[in-house]
């Protein structure tokens, strides 16, 4: 991959994701539906702060190794102001507890994450 | 992704995954064959008919989040008469058992579904 | 375990069931709430009959290796008139598609259900 | 259980989680000796606080789905001042993102901050 | 656990299992029953030795954390003539790649290691 | 995929590994830079030959259905001399412990081994 390429990734990640889930309303009923709607809700701020939340969510889908996840949960997070070290860090865990076999998913993070702050 | 190239998806699926098992039989012992044996096996009508067994199958695919067994299953699901209702409760059921880190898996099946139903 | 402990295995299961689920109604908060809410919906009967979509529960749980969900479905699918036969082909399915690892959880899936044919 | 012997449970867990630790300790090589170095380092606090990285391992733990863990990340939630209203939000991140399959430890992880809570 | 309960630990493991592989064999259909025994004739030695399989099926079993696999394994390989130095470099990979969540499983491994190496 | 592309796959997957990994020292503080440091040391040949620890980390790979970690022990099997027919003794054991959710990955891996061999 050249860095234009690199650089167009996440972008190329959030239209697709848009499609797809353009085709799972056109075709999912209510069980599917009221899961994407809780699914919105429970990383709302509340007693645990949104940046928490989404780091949560971040870890929980590195161990799970989910790349769609992982990407959805980066974006989030720099959105909520996590910082370089505090994504170390809790990657770190991740890593720890979810073994090696995570490590092609941190490298894509550190990547995506590499181009969220090129275009900060 | 254009329309166009989502449109020969499964197509090229079906024929990358034709080649890759002509490569398996060129080198696999008999365990593994014996394998592939009983994996067809099981998906046959029976005391539970075929259409009830792919749908199990796709389900297991899914809560275990195997991209190309979601597609196999779902290309069996059509051919066995599934329809977009039924289909949707079955994913439903997967997305409830599996959680949130099912539903880019989940996009790719309705997407696949998609094109499953234009071609029909 | 004596033949008498294993009659009275499901019974245990079930109020210790009841018991916890008290205190996580205790606890939980909104989001588990509606969790718990889509948990039963998914599998009312709609295209597809409860009892299909008990099965697809009790196979998704089996590749997932839930021991808990398994005894949970397994009872749902003796009410719902699932026969020894019919159990024994989703279970088949399950255990090619999560292979040997499953094999525990099936032990003990048919000890279950040797005690619910008793009862019955 | 009776409510006495669940007031035991956790002084239980942590008496055999001690006494088996023992038995890494008389068997395991440098290789696992330095996983459990970096096992606890990586909850240290740091750019995020030590409570955070508690509720990391939480959740890492609740989506794989290992009970000792979560006994062992709850316990540790507990000293770092963890509040209920707290615990609700990650075990919530926690079943969206795992699903139902995850409902069995949830119901566990509530019963022994029950009994934390009443040891406090 | 006094000392004593855990000598009888693997005893009433191998007990419980064959009562539980007699159910199996009361219900099964044929397709259980030839993944059965295809599980039994992958680990005869062949082109690698069944020492060398036995590892192979306790690291699998080992990362994908089923606690009656590794206790399977283990018992074979100590009739395979595992060392202890060879079980700790092998579930030291088992922990490397899957991870802290591993720990209790083989916490509990080297338990009933203990109690093997204390039979012979 | 042609077969010159096919002839090109795994030399393009180590670069891309290369570029990912330089990323991963760019971010990682000495949590994960201590992981990566054990994930080395523990193949290293010691009681086991290096070559049985790839063996062992290939399989794990392969229940834990992780395609790069397949790819990197595959190649690192040819460099250690495993032969075809151990490498489909141990493709065996995972796809039974593993069951038919694996079949895409060892696809693949036949497909690497494939080139691996063309390229010897």
């Amino acid at each position: 991959m050249t860095s234009s390429e690199a650089g167009r990734h996440l972008a190329r990640f959030q239209q697709e994701r848009a499609r797809l889930n353009d085709l799972v309303l056109k075709y999912a009923g209510r069980g599917i539906k009221r899961l994407y709607s809780i699914d919105a809700q429970v990383y709302e701020g509340g007693a645990l702060p949104a940046k928490t939340k989404e780091l949560l969510g971040l870890v929980a889908s590195t161990v799970l190794r989910c790349g769609d996840c992982i990407k959805y949960h980066l974006i989030n997070c720099r959105e909520q102001g996590v910082t370089t070290q505090e994504l170390d860090e809790a990657l770190a865990i991740a890593m720890v507890v979810g073994g090696s076999i995570t490590i092609p998913h941190i490298r894509r993070a550190f990547a995506a994450w590499d181009e969220l702050s090129e275009n900060h």
